[in-house]
């Protein structure tokens, strides 16, 4: 995988540092069942309110699945679908807006769905997979395609599979692939004490 | 830290692995700003929707300004403040409910919210630390306390710290510290190609 590790003001775990949403999927390559398994299996023990698990993911896979992974697929935004095409694996993710338990609305269920999502991508890593999650594509479609019931929201969609090597990047992507990776200045997102008393990163 | 994998169905990466919440945390023993700083520099490298960053931490460090902590103390359920009382950084995090750029409702702020606090987490796991999420706590007064503008929706209060050994756990937490990790079975949460198809797990 090419390597873009986070250019970090502090360390941070190496799994954290190399994860990142590439676009240049190799169609060609399966994802193993088992790796799929492991995916799924990391989500699972995320944690949640009151342990209420609001995560559901739908696995659409080319090559045991083509229908489905087709339904996925024509869900996307254009500007998605141009490159999630070659992505082997796309999974619908969802989340539960009420408490399985009580059926009362849980305002935490998007939010614990992003941390099993997360999870997700960090397996991935790991297994020198690449996840990219997408917002942009039909909801609505989606929903109908996959017969998600109205309590659930569906939040994204994910591309998984294997990266592209370097020498064989599409010209079109190539550039956006291999610049850095960029992210806000912390006093705008890390507070002290108090909002907008910014926390201070201090050098070594 | 007392080890209390996940005890998986499919294997997965260790440090996904190794977190967890617990509530014994030791109240003397500080957490230095080296490491919050890498906490929260984890959070900054989690992927958001137009990269958009909608995650705000408001930390609040019990040795370097106690009456923020105190605020942050008093805005918990009982229940939660009974234990978490003892972690010595408690950090409100926020969600923007809007994108910064244009300032259009952006769905996904919950979400990637839940996905850079998990970060926090897996980052705190990996330096030894413990983070607990709480959602019991009384948000209006959270929002009062530390000014949190409207847009922004508070998720939830992390309490930060160094777990207790097994021979100091006090005894009315003993019991739920020390049991197993618990997690619904696969059937209900994965699904392959269609809701309620399960996405089924095999054996090694």
């Amino acid at each position: 995988m090419i390597e873009k590790k986070a250019l970090t003001s502090a360390p941070i775990n190496e799994l954290l540092a190399s994860r990142w949403s590439g676009r240049a999927y190799a169609a060609d390559k399966p994802v193993d069942h088992k790796d799929l398994q492991s995916l799924l299996e990391a989500a699972r023990w995320a944690p949640s309110c009151f342990g209420d698990e609001p995560w559901r993911y739908i696995v659409c896979d080319r090559f045991s699945n083509e229908s489905a992974w087709q339904h996925a697929c024509d869900c996307l935004a254009e500007g998605n679908r141009s490159w999630a095409v070659n992505a082997p694996v796309l999974i619908l993710v969802c989340a539960n807006s009420v408490f399985s338990g009580n059926g009362k609305p849980n305002r935490w269920g998007e939010y614990d769905t992003g941390a099993a999502s997360m999870s997700i991508c960090l397996e991935a890593t790991s297994r020198g997979l690449m996840v990219h999650q997408m917002g942009g594509y039909d909801a609505d479609k989606a929903r109908e395609a996959f017969h998600v019931p109205d309590r659930y929201t569906t939040m994204a969609m994910m591309a998984v599979g294997y990266q592209l090597p370097e020498n064989e990047l599409p010209d079109d992507i190539r550039d956006r692939e291999l610049s850095a990776r960029r992210r806000s200045e912390h006093e705008k997102l890390f507070f002290a004490g108090d909002w907008d008393e910014a926390f201070l990163f201090t050098g070594d």
